[in-house]
């Protein structure tokens, strides 16, 4: 067993590469709120695209969050989507690259940027609502966007830099949970195989990725720990307002916490409640497979995956709980 | 690239295999407080001896941790060391196997039980201070005992099964910390290639291992995270007595706890204090990479490895905690 770039997607992935290729001027963008997989699939494709010459920048439609700042080689080779800068390079190109989003309502304050502009898609998520126009390199085999990038490089023979092992390799431990979620297939690890045998810093990445708190953080996971709750096969946090002022906390700062709750033995259905800045209250879903939250999210106005699911519901916090805590019971004990 | 014995140890393999295969009355044991490694591999090494016919059974020096039972296709193949069975089947073995283990001193009530008797040893730990005699296949290349196990069957031809699968596969989850730590090699990853592709079951095992808390667990984090403690490079948690006492936690609770103040931006050495059962002070440290910490655990008078280590003084814990930041302090500024 070796990589080889699944054969059904062989074809789709000499396209993509051949049409990136002819691009002179391109912006590569990704979901609101990036991730390691958006951040990192964008990169390695740059890192490619700049050796061969052309211009590109990485403009995300809500800032880059700084633990993905290191994937990149050249800090300005990312753009605010509020800068005049983004916009001028939106208005220049003659090729928009979505990575890891294929609807249309992901891209925020982007979307009218890039609107009408030559685009082409490379995404591992399921049927968009809104897809967005465009080539298209979709499978949702792959574990991540990154697997995708990777059969792209390869069928451009590109030229392989760190900057663009680290990249993927990132995106692919951060989507994958450090290889521990279902979407981990062979492939996942031999692609690994690879990336490590060229020299990827392993240990720093998932630091990075996974071990870079601030103490905040940890005060405020001790809060919450406070708040936690578990009744036969559910399972729920709330943060502590006040402590989440307090602390100065950021949404990143939550980023994580639902899998306390999920973690504990013969949980369910996980949950972690919230009261946003502007008084709504957030909730997040996790199920550890036989429930499907999606549907609950859905019930609250929300969305999302079986697995991973959320809502954001204009009424206080308490009756809010309540409420969810109900519809999540009924549906363990079916 | 596809996973195949090391050729420096293809040789020891066929020979260990051989060895194994001629035995038919196998004891198998490990170190101390058996982890995954220990475990899986013992394991492993069983189902393949008795399914061709041997007797054999898995004797650790002290009790196997109720989470990684669910390794055993049948829990009467484990016997504890106190037991006259345990007694029996050692004095009746006409083979000992020592798995994850080098050094005579960790083998614990089980040394005298197999003193004299045929023995061979199976491990990737770096050189014990007192060698357990015997054959040995002992590479720390290896980024777990298992990979040993896995050159062993492949040489001997075994038949894999499920239960081989998922015992080698959590054994290399476990002392990788998920892939993660500085011991993953391409190697690792074939061999999880291999094993995906034979279905072991990822997202079982990965919650059993990293996500079957009891709540009581998550109550003893918030109360250690309550006694976090962060100065530059450095950073440590107490257990509160009191606390630990109340609910009624165990060691075992505290697995892992270190990694709270080692995650923390900046932390080169982390640590963990509690009083033990008897009054004296247990300490852990760990190093993110630049300070070792068998060093500073040796002048205390424990031990261990570079990155992980700890030391037991029979002193009260404010007098030891004191001394220990001091020495801890002064090695981080150095």
């Amino acid at each position: 067993m070796r990589y080889h770039t699944p054969s059904h997607r062989q074809e789709q992935a000499r396209r993509m590469a051949s049409r990136l290729a002819r691009a002179n001027s391109i912006v590569l963008t990704t979901h609101m709120n990036p991730d390691a997989d958006g951040a990192g699939s964008a990169v390695a494709l740059l890192v490619w695209l700049r050796d061969r010459g052309a211009e590109g920048w990485f403009v995300p439609p809500t800032p880059l969050p700084e633990r993905y700042r290191f994937l990149l080689p050249e800090q300005d080779w990312h753009l605010s989507a509020r800068s005049a800068a983004a916009a001028r390079a939106c208005a220049a190109a003659d090729l928009v690259v979505v990575v890891d989003a294929g609807d249309l309502r992901r891209l925020g304050r982007v979307k009218p940027m890039v609107e009408g502009r030559p685009t082409v898609v490379i995404d591992h998520h399921t049927t968009p609502v809104r897809p967005i126009p465009g080539d298209r390199l979709v499978d949702t085999g792959a574990c991540a966007t990154a697997e995708l990038v990777y059969d792209i490089l390869m069928a451009a023979g590109a030229r392989w830099t760190p900057a663009i092992d680290n990249a993927l390799y990132t995106a692919i431990v951060d989507d994958t949970g450090s290889f521990a979620y279902s979407n981990v297939t062979p492939d996942t690890h031999l692609l690994a195989a690879e990336l490590v045998q060229r020299g990827v810093d392993v240990v720093g990445i998932h630091r990075q990725l996974f071990e870079s708190m601030d103490v905040r953080r940890l005060k405020l996971l001790r809060e919450c720990l406070g708040e936690l709750r578990a009744e036969d096969g559910l399972s729920w946090i709330t943060v502590p307002d006040q402590a989440y002022r307090d602390l100065k906390a950021t949404g990143d700062d939550l980023e994580g916490l639902v899998n306390y709750p999920r973690a504990i033995k013969g949980v369910e259905v996980a949950m972690l409640f919230r009261t946003t800045n502007e008084g709504a209250t957030k909730v997040s879903f996790r199920s550890n497979g036989l429930v499907d939250v999606d549907g609950i999210a859905r019930s609250f106005g929300g969305g999302g995956h079986a697995k991973a699911a959320g809502a954001l519901v204009s009424r206080p916090l308490e009756e809010v709980r309540a409420d969810v805590v109900n519809a999540a019971r009924a549906l363990v004990r079916e």
